[in-house]
């Protein structure tokens, strides 16, 4: 058992520190190494093969709504940069700049893009010339590289990998409807793939992405009561349109700007599941996006018959669909259990020369440690059961966590008390002024996260300032 | 007739000037676009749906061997590429450098990689400790940077897209092993998905990857008689492990160096597939790679029930498995043919009125032109019969160009007067001394492409100096 143990002990509780526990599990579960570049990381293949799943799902609810893919360089000219100044303002501190090319220094610098509004007009300006061109509903895979102080694996790194939709319309109606759509897309991916709550709705002007008419969010909660923000929609009218000279004829024959909207969703999300679903045994994986989602694990392996048994119930499983594994290395049972709940793979079957005389297996689920003895005659079946009820648990294990620590503040004093006090969201009324945001921010150290769609009527003025508030906002500390 | 003509008409003859058609192609046909960044291009979803299935399948066929994907930063600290001088010494002249993060000048620079042999032997350097660890079979999605002069679409850009596997191994022969397995990889798929037919060999020390102990090769024959490379692999025996400190402690718990390889295939094979099948109505796509394999073309399709047959069609050819659609705008028939062989769709299915009385359609294939009249009981089957042929037609067709376009000099003489007049390969013997292969560049304007595994004896001399020789070359004008 000490080894097993060891394992285990080597992770941080999260009760004690949440941060240094989220920095165990990242690397005792092998989702990526340090590198020598600072700020930036290795995604090592369990980490990647997650990503490799949301890519694979976000990729089919994407183009279900009529979105191809495309690529763009990863160079933007300074020039070009520079014609959205609000973007540039937004973006300026943070960029990466090329200054030499091969042997040369280059005439102009180029930055890595942070973003590609810019690429993506400049493209649009050629490609779209009637009614007839639009829509263009493109998105890109990529990495981008934004060059922060202080990062994080997968929450903030100077280069991440990414997603992101840029389309261009005909009327101002439609961009509004996809921004929506896509917005919705990314609340029901992390629903129903990753078991993860959002809260849906719009940005604060403060808070919304440079250069956009409105900026739509979608909110989750982690373990620890922070809030992450967890992909966005922006909404940009006509106001790239205008600074790019993206212009088409419409039906009435009539030249017109174009309206846009972009929307992105990034490997942080790796993160979110983690804090939201981990454990003190380390990371547990929703089956929806677990790369593994069966550990078969002989016991007394060395007994006859029991690894082919394991084969055999591995191969069942993988032909009813299931993604399964068999771990026939020379470790102890224990040590197996063990590294397979480090891994978050959802669910164990333990198969040992008493099982097989019963034929049966005992089927052990990653969240709640229950136990499950089930036939052998039906593993596959009861296999892809638990899975589900599993996936479903854990949703609604994340949305009690979640709804446990929102709380409702009428007054300033209650919202004193809980930002104080009470890790989680805290939903107020506001007036709408930036001033008493920006005051909130400073005396309480949270931001507002979004106004949600769901409006709640909680009092009849502004929880910092007193006047007269009809806006309902989720208020928290993020990451 | 007047604008199907047009259509057609925009595209040079490919025996006028090959590299006109070339670029007429790629641009009509909606594969690129071209940017404000000089020498990168936008990658438009005609020409990225056909880079995603060469993605789906050969990361398919990677998996099949035991590959995992990973992703490494896109950035390398100087002083990481410095250590393998020879691969600096390679890539020195055609490196972009970031020099400024953010508001403030770096330290040190970065360059942005133009391939991660160094950040992956600095990453296994930390992963590998034990025999245990080994082998790494990892791979990476990703894009590179070259900072070329010249630049055309696909075949040579400052960005492209490719995959990078690097590997690991506890020792040489497995390590070689690996080196020659993903050649075989490359070269099956390129033969059954691409139907283009490769010559597998190695390089010569010249042509060699800088930094490797041996690099191998698939080339392929372009229409006009030039070479591509296309996909190579590299074995690196220890020497990047002994630069950069890659040992593990072997089963005899003595300390060794690890060995390497590395293997890449990139975007330029879609360059390669529009100039291998293309013809004067546009590309010419293989069925196992189209993203859309079928276009159904209603004929006269205002006429009661037209397009409702014309959307039953594309159903069933859909549900069957086929990658279908439908034309339905409101251009004319004729126009909807040239659009769809100037797009290179393997067959189009025409279906008008007095089909249906007949219960009937017409397939027509793209590379042939032949018409098939189907039953429409039988559509889907038929379909799918015609596209297999049609994939195996085409490399036949590919094979027999090629093989055709390959010569045989045994004498200086002969060797002149091919490389002189008759594009193509060239096989000849050589002695093995790199003055002859400079000289022969010199003089021919050919370079060595491989030195194939299935050898010939053509003469017992070199072509060029006439010394002894017993190595057998392929030779040509390579893009």
């Amino acid at each position: 058992m000490a080894k097993e143990k060891k394992l285990v002990e080597q992770i941080t509780s999260m009760d004690v520190d949440f941060a240094q526990w989220y920095t165990d599990v990242v690397k005792k579960a092998e989702l990526i190494d340090y590198t020598s570049v600072k700020g930036c990381m290795v995604i090592k293949p369990a980490g990647y093969a997650i990503w490799e799943n949301i890519q694979k799902e976000l990729d089919r609810r994407f183009k279900e709504t009529g979105v191809e893919n495309v690529y763009l360089p990863m160079f933007i000219p300074e020039s070009l940069l520079k014609k959205e100044s609000e973007l540039v303002e937004g973006f300026a501190p943070e960029v990466a700049w090329v200054t030499q090319g091969g042997l040369e220094p280059l005439q102009e610098r180029l930055c890595v893009r942070p973003t590609s509004e810019t690429l993506f007009s400049d493209f649009y300006k050629n490609d779209v010339h009637s009614y007839r061109d639009l829509p263009k509903v493109y998105n890109q895979w990529c990495s981008v590289v934004r060059w922060e102080k202080t990062t994080r694996p997968f929450l903030r790194s100077r280069e991440f990998l990414w997603q992101e939709g840029h389309t261009v319309h005909a009327t101002a109606e439609e961009a509004q409807e996809r921004t929506e759509q896509m917005l919705n897309v990314y609340a029901d991916f992390c629903e129903e793939t990753l078991a993860i709550p959002v809260v849906r709705g719009r940005k604060t002007d403060k808070e919304k992405f440079a250069g956009a008419v409105a900026t739509y969010t979608i909110e989750s909660l982690m373990h620890d009561g922070q809030a992450l923000q967890s992909g966005t929609s922006h909404n940009f009218g006509d106001k790239f349109a205008q600074a790019y000279d993206i212009q088409f004829t419409d039906k009435d024959n009539t030249l017109k700007y174009a309206y846009q909207t972009s929307w992105g969703m990034t490997t942080r999300m790796i993160g979110a599941i983690i804090m939201v679903h981990g454990d003190d045994s380390g990371l547990v994986l929703p089956p929806n996006i677990a790369p593994v989602q069966v550990m078969v694990i002989p016991i007394q392996q060395k007994k006859e018959g029991v690894l082919d048994k394991a084969a055999e119930i591995r191969n069942t499983l993988a032909a009813a669909g299931l993604r399964a594994r068999m771990d026939d290395s020379d470790k102890s049972p224990g040590w197996k259990f063990a590294d397979q709940e480090m891994r978050g793979i959802p669910i164990r079957v333990e198969i040992g020369p008493k099982d097989m005389e019963q034929n049966q297996a005992v089927i052990v689920r990653r969240d709640t440690r229950e136990k499950i003895t089930v036939s052998l005659d039906e593993i596959a079946q009861k296999a892809a059961e638990i899975l589900q009820t599993e996936q479903k648990d854990m949703f609604e294990r994340a949305k009690a966590h979640r709804d446990s620590h929102t709380y409702t503040a009428a007054t300033k004093e209650e919202f004193a008390d809980i930002t104080a006090n009470k890790p989680g969201f805290v939903k107020a009324m506001w007036c709408g002024d930036r001033a008493c945001e920006d005051a909130i921010k400073e005396s309480y150290g949270v931001t507002s996260r979004c106004i949600p769609f769901a409006q709640e009527h909680i009092a009849d003025t502004c929880v910092f300032c007193g006047k007269k508030a009809d806006k309902m906002v989720y208020w928290g500390k993020a990451y």
